[in-house]
Order: C-alpha cells, then structure tokens, then sequence
C-alpha cells in the first residue's frame, strides 16, 4: 500500500461539522480538489491572532508545496497552520432563503509546515509548484538560479491530516412543503476559465504565444 | 465625513509586506473587492490552531456579514478572526520562473466578530448577505421564519481594520537581460461567469426561471 493510499487521519478537527454535506475521507477526494485550483489560504498565527494569506501551491503525493513570501515574516516557527483550497462551482437556489446555499468543493489541510532548505528538494517543489499553476512554463522560461533559489520562500506542508468537502447538485427542499409555492429552484452554476493570452506591451510583436499557453485559452480551471 | 470615507486603520498586522504589489488604503478599493466576490475565507482560532473555513458574505457600510455555521461550533468568543477574499485575475507570465506569479485582488478583514442575535439586525443581516450572493432572491424566495431566523448563525465582523493589496498588469522583466532570450512573455487572464441556470430536477417543467437568475448568465461574478 502506497502512502497516495492511506486514508486521511481522522482528528476532531477534520471531523465533519454540518451534516448537509458529503465529507471524504480518502486521498483521491484530496487530490481531486487540489488538482482543480491553484491559490489556497493560508491561515498562520501572527501574534495569537489568525491570519489568513492567498497563495500559490502545487502537490506531490507527500506534500503541498507553498509560495511563502508572504507568510515569511509572519510565520512563527513551529506553528501549526491550515491551507485551505476552495473551489465555487455554484449557487443553489431553493425555494426558500433559510435552504439557499453554495456547491462546491474545498479541502483543508492541517500541519505543521517546513521551511524547504535543502537545495534538490527545492528545485523539486518549485518545479511541482510550478508546473502545476503554469504547466509547460518551467521547461520554457528561464529556471531559478542559484541565488533566486536562495531568495524563495517555499513552504512544504505535509499530505497527512486533511479533510475534504463538497456540496453538488439540486436544494433540498424539493419535497418540503414549500415546493407547493411554485417558484422555480434549481442551481446556477459558476465556471472559471482561462482567457486569450495578453501579450507583455514589452514584448516585440513577433514572438508567437507559445502552444503549453495557448492550448489554455477557454479551457477550465478545473480541468487538466 | 461618513463612516464609508474614513481610511482603514493602519495597524502592524495591516502594513504592506510585499512591495511590488499595491496596497490600498481607502475604504473603496476595500469595496470594490468585497463587491467582486460572495465567498471569503474565514480564519478562527480553534484550540490554539488556526482554522481556515469558507463560508458566504454580504456587507453594508459598517459591517461584514458571514454565514456562520461552519464556524459555529469553532469559534472562541471573544477571539479575533481573519475574514480574507479574494479574486484571482489571472496569471503573470515572465521570462524568468523567479519573476512569475498572479494578478489579484485581495481584502483581509481582521477584528472581533459578534453573533447577530437582534432580530432586526439579524433580518437586515440576513438580507445584506442573501441579496449580496443571489441578488433578487430575497423577496423572490420565501423569507425565513422565526424559527428559521433563530437557527441561522450570523457574524458580524466590523468594517475597520481591513487591508487591500492588488496586482495587474504584465510581468516585471521587460526590461531585464531575461527580455533578450526572446521567449513570450505576458499574462493569462482568468474570468469567472454564471452559467445558464438549471432548474431542480424535482420542479414542474412549467415554472419559468425568474428573470433576476436568468440575466446572469454569461456574466462576470466581479461584475454588478
């Protein structure tokens, strides 16, 4: 058994809170919504307060990989912190406001997050990371030199204690008393895509949008 | 002066960290990136650990209004919460991996949230949050009842101690050596749209979709 095969720990934090919702509790779950964003928030202790961060991230089968600028000067070491990665897929509209609601797919991951110094596991996660926001770009841009290596921040949180929720499909009141109202319900769905590519005004007009970045263009977000 | 033209308190935990990116420091930038989101990411303290849940918001001049059951059973009264949104714009794609990144627009929200528990302001609250995420469905939906109102958990989190840092536009390298090696360079850009509704499986194929949920489709989510 394979550790992408272990089941996610099960600690009171990640237990499920509202019943509505489907939790999972296996890694492919986990890997699915990772795989379907980009940007996570962070959430670090700054002098005992919370502090929630938008940041960047990729994954390997073991790790979530975060650009951590800007948590650098909050961070306090040894702190436990929570990445939590969201993706909006709609609007449920029900019958009436109290059953109005949202699907969608978020995963959180709990742990205590490692500064990555060793210089190959590095250039690993940065590559992991990205590749995974801008697949094809690490092999055609320029690749970090020794003392941008230096000058990155990455965190890498470890894929042990998580949890995974999602909400899908119809509201529920569909056979509640207010179904006899007769307003319509039903869902509106939100998608995210990449747009045509905007050329750097910097750039001489004779360097063609290369195709790793074109094949983008209207896809979405949360489609490999 | 209004309270909506009062600037943002300035305190430590709101000072700019990163210096290529703009930080604002008025109150309308900080709207105008409440207005272009209806999900946040809500950081609470749970045991000592950061928790980072999203969860759906309205607000008025004064206040943040989040839905709150998610937290309901977390949140430490009388703690300080984070309350971050954010829209990612797209992606910056330099010549250089160091010099890539995303064009943003993000709000923290830091303070000590209240529980609604006036009914009036849990009516008002309730509403700001409804007509925020699904505008024309408060007065389209049955409205909550007493009960319903009672067992909503609503937060309101003051609008006072906020920052707002933004990034757009192209890469930073244009005018580095890295312009020479002659790769393109620029920026992906990423829209978020509702859909064409779809109606709840359960409902009479005779109910019309109303024309507030209709007109949104094809829309931009950070568009009025």
């Amino acid at each position: 058994m394979s550790d992408a095969d272990l089941p996610l720990s099960a600690t009171p934090r990640t237990g499920l809170r509202r019943m509505k919702e489907k939790g999972h509790s296996d890694r492919s779950a986990l890997f699915d919504v990772l795989r379907a964003s980009f940007v996570c928030h962070l959430g670090v202790l700054v002098d005992g307060y919370p502090m929630v961060v938008p940041t960047v991230y990729g994954f390997d089968d073991k790790h979530l990989y975060l650009h951590g600028s800007v948590a650098s000067r909050s961070l306090t070491t040894g702190a436990e912190v929570c990445a939590t990665v969201t993706v909006v897929d709609g609007l449920v509209l029900a019958r009436s406001v109290f059953e109005h609601g949202v699907n969608y797919r978020s995963a959180m991951v709990y742990g205590l997050p490692r500064w990555v110094t060793d210089p190959d596991e590095k250039l690993h996660g940065l590559r992991t990371l990205t590749e995974h926001v801008a697949p094809g770009q690490w092999d055609y841009a320029r690749q970090p030199n020794r003392k941008e290596l230096a000058a990155t921040a990455l965190l890498a949180l470890p894929l042990t204690e998580a949890s995974v929720k999602t909400r899908s499909g119809p509201p529920d009141d569909g056979d509640s008393p207010d179904a006899e109202r007769g307003n319509w319900a039903g869902e509106l769905p939100l998608i995210a895509r990449w747009q045509q590519p905007l050329a750097d005004p910097a750039l001489p007009a004779t360097v063609p949008v290369p195709a790793h970045v074109a094949a983008r263009a209207g896809a979405r977000v949360d489609e490999p």
